[in-house]
């Protein structure tokens, strides 16, 4: 580990060289990327999310390219949860003089990975001196056609609750990692840390959902029952999830048993999953399944886990009140 | 001073309202936002742009409202070197806990009143702990139309080098600062110390630049010299400017007896300006002053002024190399 080459050795250049090299687009390199022109007419979608070292992950439980991975799938999956296409992102990088040049190349290289997974590249950016890793990932996204873009207010009493991907997942691995680091007692848990460290959506499924006839969306980034909250509370509904639907699966009870905690609370709770959650009419769009349903407003809460309220009110906060 | 609210009194939700409340826009609050559809057809352009406190600002010197103005004027700067039309911006903030609620809601005043000089809005953001505060803005922009976008490589030989906007004012406002903090010796020069503050160009200028037949396109953001060096080589041209075009103005002049310092500087490296500098064979576009000359590459040098080399060969670098 002597001499590896930090980001005071090689200079802004050199920075910018070794990223455009992990994750190359023919779009990047001018003042501004131009994107490549939609379908006719479709509008631009846009979202922006920081992860800053420390505070929203740690390179002894990440890895470099994971970080690249993370980034780039929570800023897609709000572009999805519009029924949006990502067509690109771009990522403002602050870093301090000691960062080796190796774990910027390496975030790029899991940019490049998630990027690609979408067909999209990373088409932009700003490199810049900071007192910690500061991953800032902007993705642009096109939505084509005439339908309403799946807005959190646009759920109606009647619909069914549809869901795609993992739930619970990222918290039990958040859990995992801060009693035991990265030497889980039993191997059998550790795709909950990996889904943690770079969660996981299949690419595309937003879109699927509105043509398919959802037309509310939102992706579970600060717990499920906070985000189901949110449609209900913007959407003038209840939102009654199924016990059954959501219970926890082998591995988050086997997480709990090593915790000795409530596997519930991740499911319920944890967020970081980056599921989209949607309402529709219609039968579940492809890759999605039933969890729940939305019905009229009926008494002081929003959302419900088999018709009983829940504890959990709110998420995951960036400035912990009172803290 | 006693009491004043700070992020970790108001907690995320409180902060979100704040910018929110300083920086309307209905096309905020949900995962993502939809940009207005601009003219059929148009491409979407995007950039982004990184300001760190100590970095790239100071409280001291600058008002917050400052620096919300400049990260959208960079950014916009960026829109407007492609020849496109700012269509919207999303900022993701990071901050201390202890930052007063006053210094984010009045940067969110100073991108307010920036996007609204182009009649745009924030439409988006995130907010995040950090270490410092970090502005982190994106930029969104429509190019309408069949014509090229105004590349860094598209200069000619025969073209005239045209500008829009102040040189080297940035450059002596962040000299006078250095030397003299906020209390400066003469008030004549005070403009020099708002501008590098908070930098400002008239909307539009790049669209119209674009639509009278300009070709290439950059903003003077590391320096005069450097950035028409990244046109020639990208071009593949040469550039040569008109010392007299260019000669330091009275402003510049006195700040340069104030500071014993030779005022070509900072118009030939200063940078930040962000001046637009683009290349036409058509006379001016409205707005835009002939600076110098492109001509065919002829020896080394890829830039000139009045035929001789000049020792800014590099710019401003986010990692000074060998720090």
């Amino acid at each position: 580990m002597k001499n590896t080459p930090t980001l005071r050795d090689v200079g802004e250049h050199g920075v910018i060289k070794e990223i455009v090299a992990a994750a190359p687009s023919s779009l990047n390199g001018d003042d501004a990327a131009v994107l490549l022109p939609m379908a006719p007419n479709s509008r631009t979608v846009a979202t922006t999310d920081m992860l800053v070292e420390g505070h929203h992950f740690r390179l002894d439980w990440s890895s470099p390219f994971q970080v690249g991975m993370k980034a780039i799938t929570q800023n897609y999956a709000d572009i999805e949860a519009m029924g949006a296409r990502p067509l690109g992102a771009l990522m403002a990088l602050g870093a301090p003089l000691d960062t080796p040049v190796s774990v910027v190349r390496e975030i790029a290289e899991g940019i490049a990975k998630r990027t690609g997974d979408y067909n999209t590249e990373l088409v932009g950016g700003d490199v810049t001196q900071a007192e910690k890793i500061t991953v800032s990932v902007t993705a642009i996204g096109a939505l084509g056609g005439d339908r309403q873009p799946l807005a959190l207010s646009s759920a109606r009493a009647g619909q069914k609750l549809v869901a795609h991907g993992r739930i619970g997942w990222s918290g039990a691995g958040w859990a995992l990692l801060e009693r035991f680091g990265r030497e889980l007692p039993d191997p059998a848990v550790q795709p909950l840390v990996d889904f943690h460290c770079a969660p996981e959506i299949d690419p595309g499924r937003g879109v699927i959902a509105r043509a398919a006839g959802a037309t509310a969306m939102t992706d579970n980034s600060d717990g499920l029952m906070h985000d189901l909250m949110s449609i209900a509370k913007r959407s003038g509904v209840h939102i009654n999830v199924f016990a059954d639907a959501i219970a926890p699966d082998e591995l988050l009870v086997r997480a709990g048993e090593l915790l000795e905690h409530d596997p519930w609370d991740w499911v319920l709770a944890g967020g970081e999953d980056h599921t989209l959650l949607g309402t529709t009419m219609k039968d579940p769009p492809s890759g999605f399944r039933v969890i729940g349903e939305v019905t009229r407003r009926n008494g002081a809460d929003y959302a419900t886990v088999d018709g009983k309220p829940t504890p959990y009110s709110t998420g995951w906060e960036s400035f912990p009140q009172g803290l």
